[in-house]
């Protein structure tokens, strides 16, 4: 994300590095397949984590994530039902616990439903169900990037406090003072803090911490561009896949990453001037 | 039941007749076989009634019993985790419901959840988990018979408060003024009264509006005993079938049910008796 | 759809209303998004409709709407797999049923086949599978409109007499004389009328007698179009979301609907006309 | 079975052979552990058995089985909810077959409905049952052997023209001129005949054609017992497990089967006789 | 496949015929309606086709394919994850195998498993994942055509020996030394060989041996353009339907298939020039 | 378990306790229903444990224990299909894992198999099927206790080599030396150690990280036998409940467990005699 790395954008203009934003590249169907593999890892992880904070050896109060018979069973919410909430859907139904999604898309949360065979409640995303789902949850994952907008949070301060004591909060989006009022970044050494006895956890790169699965799964989402690169060369490969073009923010030098460029008071070039 | 109807009791021993109570019947594994088909429909056709009940067309309070995507699911509670409430639970669940079944033991709820695949929150029978779950509910199916002991109602009035205006109670069990407080019967013609906004349904013999489906399950239920007594006549059926024998509470106007003799004042001849 | 009822479509006019037709709105896939939650309801309303009419205390054969071990289970026939049959599928599999699909289009059935886990019947929409189906059939649902064809209706009178007596035709399309040669509206106070001892329901608006959660449905559904309009308001709105323009039959007076132009010899507006 | 094989059986008495009897012995729940996986392997390839012989290279009428988007789907009828009707059950439905499954005992199909999560239709097993599923059928597997009762054919030879011209019959149990009124056995090399254009195989031994899986799980049900006797002598093993004494016919040339002797005219040893 | 058939496009051109070619005439969701019948046939007769092949009566090592309890079950590699891919999937999970199937799309496999419930394992295309897949199959259905690629085998003859004597290799995809190396074409009456103890199936046309259910399969598919082409006339048929109109290969003698054209030197036709 | 801890066991006779043994009182099916919701959370619990010392953050090889499209599933192997062992399968199946089960009883196997769908590889627990599924598994659960018999390993240190470097060990049954060679007791502060390059996990209570969902589900357990205890008074409620009784250790200072007796030279005293 040049737009947001200034220092890092000017060293490689600076020196004429060839670079694509992985989480650009868009496939066919407009998804962007080098983002997918990490956001999925990011959503099932999420859950795991969540289940540690949940036990007093991780410092919560004590709860099992999943279910007993005869005892009522952990509620999860789950902020958004992209590729990151919708895999932390199969994971926390995999385990036994009763699943709320919200999304302000019907037809996203339908497909969701169908997947998994009605076994979750879906939620339009409106702050009353934002309220009620989270209040019964004994964990919430927010998969919800506000993207710099910090006046509507989802979760303000005020509701914590209608949350039950001990319950986590795990922000996948790692949206500071966005989605979630008082979140703020961790890390895999100090994963987490109490605000109003409620858990945060907001570690910016889950996956870090299953490299090898990580490493695997990427290398298999980027293996077939860099075949094409290799096999087409560098300038055919970015002409004939326009999602491939999409990602190129960096070409020997030049920007072309329009924001970027605006953010920072640098000169801008089209992929058409560079490749005519 | 013998012990319940004094009259029919008293008639059947002056006109000499031999008769079985379905009921008493017993299988290898201690099941009642020919009360078995009558349960089911009862807990299955529950479901359809309370769903009819929570339509304005039947002076509800105007809900779909189910589920759309995006809205808050509709709540089912289920007392009792027997061949009744098995059965309203796999009804209730087939229409996207979110089901919560009590029952005091552990083992059937855990059957029940392996059967359906945990897609229901099973409870521990208690007076604190039936509140709770009857205050989020939309019907309440009760499948419990306190039989006769009308102390400890396990839904009393003052409970019907904290329950949703328009919210439906179907009584399979029948149970007057017992299990929940405010149960009477009521009539196919007349099935539902309303108490503290609550809609109770307690009509008596539910499977009787699908009599063609109710005579084939009860049929194909008594059919081998019919064979048996056929086959080998009448007094070696009962000595070599004891679950057949645990059913027969006349012979020949001699009474053979214990409790019914007891409660009318009546001679009780015990089956040694009879048969030497 | 003002193409349909002359009266209104003056008044409006006169009026200088500005109105939408929530069944023309379009989102990006092409579909219907405020015509589907009441599609989706009147699906899974059918259903249970057409249980009740199969029951003695609705004058029924005496039926329950599902299954019962032993017994040879009811069947379920729908037209159409649009998301009404959808709907209707997936509540008569949750009964129990053994249901029949029909549709011309292949890859519509095998979406649900998938969905379904392969729990139903799909056959291809042609007058020998209705025949075969229908006539081993206790409830036949209808979700095809012919839109005014009136001479080609798939299920003719005389094919009633192949079908079991006491059975049940619900017409969710209400397409009179249409789809069902004998299918005639009705109403929720009267809901049924019997022709060659078939009952038949076409009730026009089924989601009618759950207003509550069509309510809820429908509002979730429109939100996010009003949410739209009122922030970037109206012109901004339409021109920016290409299906909610297509929605747009009246302008502060002017007719943008075509078809009802030329049916009732009115003028007829285009949006670049009016929003250039 | 000693009580069907005379010269065997005088052959281990004159040789003085101890032997147990495979398909007798029995586990704690009176299960026979030892006929299990041979009657599952069968049950599960009679179906695979089946599709070959409704294919044109085997002779067959050309029927896929399984099913297919849009057109009807096979139907197979399975007489028996035994182990083999159970496992044959599993392969069907697996295979995307609609399943018709018939049995005396509704606790059995009721057990099969659960495991199968409702996706076959079970049948009481009478007569007007059978001949209604096996009209429609492309596959009937027949598991029931009537153990010499050859009065009361389940399907007789007139029941056949009722059927579809080419089907298969599949007969596990082999009972010749029992169950099948037309049923014989057939070998693996010549593994079908025809009757009024139903296609029959009732090959004896089915797992034989895949001795290695059947090796395998033979063994593993063996090899318990083999490690109980070697563990503990024959003597203590055979006195601590009456399970498996059950299946003791042979010890030392006597013969421990009642039955056998009875009817070859053989001397009958009780085991308490022999193990004092 | 007129570019196949130089005998067969002459004699068309010659006796000026109008024909489809059916496996070119797309939908409009770019998918061959046309082809998917007999592709999704021959995916699911594949893995009977194998399982047969694994017997001993068909020459095989006397393997069950399916799972019995407590033996290791059998594994089945699908390379290619299409249509034909996906139907062998289904069907071999349904008879119980381990099922590794394996593609170079992602979202491709992502669909597969989510219809699955993952149920099977999925892997990316790649020859260490191919290697390490079949060493542990007994059956291998190759579903992949490499377009008489002949350098790149994805089975070459020297990774046969790290299979498992005896193991089955059924090659829908036909393609002769393409993807597997030793694979060339076998027919009905003579449908296997053996390379290195591997045995080979490879016949080309294999939902032939199930002509009843092809010709419905395939008759449902093609019944509505034959409808349209009878309602509408050629002409309008084809101008209509971009999709129908792609499979048009010849007409009256003209030849509007480049590829063929070029193969043979034979006079090409653009359909603009024929239907100004 | 008064027969290993003397201490404990003569202080409770000292101070004249009345004293049940949770784990041996029994449900009327044989079933320890005081011992079974800790096994199961134990059980669920190791599978949650294990996916932690398999990422970086807790020192394991950083793999993401479920599975991820297109790369090589994890695999879990879990010795024992007791409440332990089959409470880790669904966990370990709900997360995506592939799952080999070992056990010495098939029907354990079989029944299991049915609850989760086949979704789970089963083996008979030898020798060449524990080796062969724990070298590509990388957790292994292990929920056998061996008895204090140290002879015979299930998993020697030998086979720790053929494993691959950095998988898990979670030994739930805490048999130290027994089941597990290299086996020994940790700690919830240091809940692992590392044998040649395996992580050992063998911490004596899991449930004790999760107190609150223990309290609740051991409560739910114990209450009916306490309120039977209130009820009906001491005597009659052992008296009455036969399953009860067999878990009373110690009564008013005497001993009613012989084996405690036996290990400690101490006087013991039958039931009967107290209770006459």
């Amino acid at each position: 994300m040049p737009e947001r790395h200034e220092g890092v954008t000017r060293a490689f203009i600076k020196n004429q590095i060839t670079g694509f934003g992985y989480e650009i590249v868009e496939d066919n169907e407009g998804g962007n397949p080098l983002l997918l593999p990490m956001s999925e890892m990011a959503g099932k992880m999420a859950v795991l984590l969540g289940s540690n904070f949940l036990q007093t050896s991780h410092g919560g109060k004590g709860v099992m994530l999943g279910s007993m018979t005869g005892i009522p069973p952990t509620e999860v919410t789950i902020l958004g039902a992209g590729s990151v909430g919708n895999a932390s859907a199969h994971v926390a139904i995999g385990l036994g616990c009763n699943v709320t999604i919200l999304n302000r898309s019907i037809s996203k949360l339908k497909k969701l439903e169908s997947e998994l065979g009605g076994r979750l409640d879906t939620l339009y995303l409106s702050s009353d169900n934002i309220i009620n789902s989270i209040q019964k949850s004994d964990l919430v994952v927010n998969t919800i990037d506000q993207m710099g907008n910090k006046d509507t949070h989802l979760i303000t301060r005020g509701m914590l406090k209608s949350m039950k004591k001990g319950s986590v909060i795990v922000d996948v989006a790692n949206d500071e003072n966005g989605t979630i009022e008082t979140s703020r970044p961790t890390t895999h050494d100090d994963p987490i803090y109490t605000v109003d006895d409620i858990i945060h956890c907001a570690i910016p790169n889950i996956p870090g911490i299953a490299p090898q699965t990580a490493t695997m799964a990427l290398t298999e989402a980027t293996l077939p561009y860099i075949l094409k690169i290799a096999n087409q060369g560098f300038k055919e490969a970015v002409l004939n896949d326009t999602g491939l073009r999409k990602g190129l923010c960096f070409f020997e030098g030049n920007l072309l990453h329009k924001k970027a460029a605006e953010n920072y008071g640098l000169d801008y070039t089209t992929f058409s001037e560079l490749f005519k």
